[in-house]
């Protein structure tokens, strides 16, 4: 219906089920009328560390290299490296951002975090006061896609990994609640490796359905209740 | 006292005060007669992404791409490539692991999050059912030594990030823990970047006296308790 996504996703291996759940997602929302960007980080090759090429010519200050000032100063002067400003362009211009990646170590694989830290720069997405509700994304939505190693038994409250919420607290509330953006409900796969063929269609059935209505869901409520009730 | 230290430090300038956390935690650990091995990630320029570069030879199975399974097997065979054998070679002989690093998006900086996703590897670091207190690494002690660009205030209970705690849950339980490794209480350094001159020395001091009787810490109770209570 003429809504924008961008779709950043992070797996090596396109037969994976992450890479089902991304071409699922894309043929969904297209046949909606939406248009869908992704970006496969991995097939990108996608820079994950934060270092002084992300700034064009000369530094603000070269006596001490601090990289949030950098990248703030780079941002207001155009500066930034190239691609850096590609993924902010398809940030921009979308209404809805959906993370699809496995989960590693309780969070984000590491090329996937860095498109955070290195895209998400001060006066692009957040400017102190401008931060959580009137963070400078407000009016778009996220959305976190993942699959897990563990079981949802390991992720439940009383389980050995913790309610699987306490791990979304720091992407959810910290990243996206923090440039404004407002956040939908998880859609969570746990343990697509331990269970059958069958279980694992049924997730992406699920995940195809849920699409079908994405628009009209509620954010959830950002908040620590939400997480650590 | 013939204890070995590890730290892995994420910081792009000496001159920052994560520099001078990092030299002055190898200066005390030396003067005790500690043998400190820095992995400084940034000037190693360490790869952060999880890649098909891990492997060395063939693949497992060249089918389907499974990071996870692959590696695995690779560290059996002692097949991963060797800028990982290298760290992992540091953890093992480690008594200490401390974790140098600003805090980036409530979390590390990729450049150091790409060194759990790549050097803790199942066989290495865990192997189920040898997890959490039965993981690999156990005996091993672990410290995360982090500054903030927010405040103390914002990291309180009731403020606009939630308690600090919160977001140590996935790299102190999630990874460390999971591996066994036992937990030392956070260093934590708030808004270095708003404080006085004065007020960042103190921080010098504290850390070096912390460091001085490091070896004599209980480790904290790493369980829901400690950090949601």
């Amino acid at each position: 219906s003429g809504k924008k996504v961008l779709i950043v996703y992070a797996h090596q291996e396109p037969k994976s089920l992450n890479g089902s759940l991304k071409r699922i997602a894309v043929e969904e929302l297209s046949k909606q009328g939406c248009s869908v960007t992704v970006s496969d980080l991995y097939a990108m090759q996608f820079e994950p560390r934060a270092t002084r090429n992300d700034i064009v010519g000369c530094l603000y200050n070269s006596e001490e290299f601090n990289y949030g000032v950098e990248v703030y100063e780079a941002y207001k002067r155009g500066d930034l490296s190239s691609d850096v400003i590609e993924e902010q362009k398809k940030v921009q211009e979308a209404d809805l951002l959906i993370f699809q990646f496995p989960l590693y170590w309780f969070s984000m694989p590491a090329i996937m975090k860095g498109w955070m830290d290195r895209v998400l720069v001060q006066g692009f997405a957040h400017e102190f006061p401008n931060c959580y509700d009137s963070g400078l994304l407000k009016n778009k939505l996220a959305l976190f896609s993942l699959t897990t190693g563990g079981t949802r038994e390991m992720y439940a409250k009383g389980g050995m990994s913790g309610d699987i919420r306490y791990l979304l607290w720091p992407m959810q509330h910290g990243i996206m609640h923090f440039c404004g953006v407002r956040v939908l409900a998880p859609n969570i796969c746990f343990a697509p490796e331990y269970v059958s063929e069958e279980k694992r269609k049924e997730m992406l059935i699920t995940w195809a359905k849920r699409l079908k209505t994405v628009w009209k869901e509620e954010p959830i409520d950002c908040s620590p209740k939400w997480y650590f009730k």
